[in-house]
């Protein structure tokens, strides 16, 4: 390939990223090239600063540039609400929810095939907070509903169990799980076997 | 919006480049987010150094970090042959063809109504190398087979056909389009009329 060295090299760097092929990463990287110095500048900038001051809240875990993230920050926020997500992706879903209560991230979900156990995230975490916080009345468990976020909300249910049997969260602690059911917008026609089934089994008195 | 002010800048650069949207555009982010520090400095310093050194080849205008491209320096390539395309991404393409003679990139395609006449693109230095290299036997019109293209070739023909009348260029100089017709691999069914038609046209002996 003829191409000059600094083209090639950040083609390979947008290939690496995930869902970018060899092709789009040309585009980019050309589309870049027809750009003033500065754009180019600030999108690098932008790369560089990116972990910079990066940390996990103390409190949720979720990604923060501050000690506490700007939600366990923020008042008026119900503290006594906990949804409890695997990624920092699903805050900035949940959020658009309109969602009022806070969350906290347990970094992943439980994956045996991937050697991910209880222990490599932050269940423990999520145990003692609600061990501390006698305010804390409900506790959502929002992995996704796969079969990995389905495994991971059972394991965080039968730990929390334990813990009220022990007395050590308030008694009447609620825990839940998103609803499985039908998206919004679909049709029944095309909908899987275990969507329906869910869908059926959760349904609402009209 | 809850998140670090450096994940939301990165987010809007990614969202800035062609193709990639706002979900897309927090995916990359937060990928970027799971990788080792290195890796994106890494990224970071390709992008910062794109444009370093980047220039337009003195003879035939395409991306290069030295005064003449590694295409032009070469003595094995075809210099009778000079093929025109518009742009630096259809050299790649071009090359995995295993096509061995020159390039020369006009930097467009005439385009009245984006403001891009004649005089926007290398046009004029295209006819001057044509005058000044009587080595040369055979120009490839390789611009898009859209309007634009057409349009393109068809003005550059004429400008050619103008210096072979005041006898500027090589008497036999031969002017020659890429082949309209079908792709290979597609199906005659699906094919658009115009494209049948030119396929039929350009029909050859079998």
């Amino acid at each position: 390939m003829h191409l000059p060295r600094s083209i090639l090299n950040l083609i390979d760097e947008f290939a690496r990223l995930p869902g970018i092929g060899p092709k789009t990463a040309s585009r980019l990287t050309f589309y870049l090239l027809t750009k003033p110095d500065e754009a180019v500048n600030r999108f690098g900038q932008a790369v560089f600063e990116l972990k910079k001051n990066i940390r996990h809240c103390e409190d949720c875990f979720t990604l923060t540039d501050t000690p506490r993230c700007s939600i366990c920050r923020n008042p008026s926020r119900d503290s006594s609400t906990v949804m409890v997500i695997a990624k920092p992706l699903d805050v900035i879903a949940m959020e658009r929810t309109g969602y009022e209560g806070q969350y906290f991230e347990i970094g992943g979900l439980i994956s045996p095939i991937d050697g991910v156990g209880p222990e490599q995230l932050w269940i423990k975490q999520l145990l003692d907070r609600l061990v501390g916080h006698a305010t804390i009345k409900e506790v959502i468990l929002a992995t996704d509903p796969s079969l990995e976020g389905e495994a991971t909300a059972l394991y965080i249910a039968s730990q929390i169990e334990k813990l009220k049997q022990a007395k050590r969260t308030r008694p009447k602690l609620k825990v839940t799980r998103l609803a499985r059911g039908l998206p919004v917008g679909s049709e029944l026609e095309y909908a899987d076997e275990l969507t329906l089934a869910r869908s059926l089994e959760g349904r609402k008195e009209y």
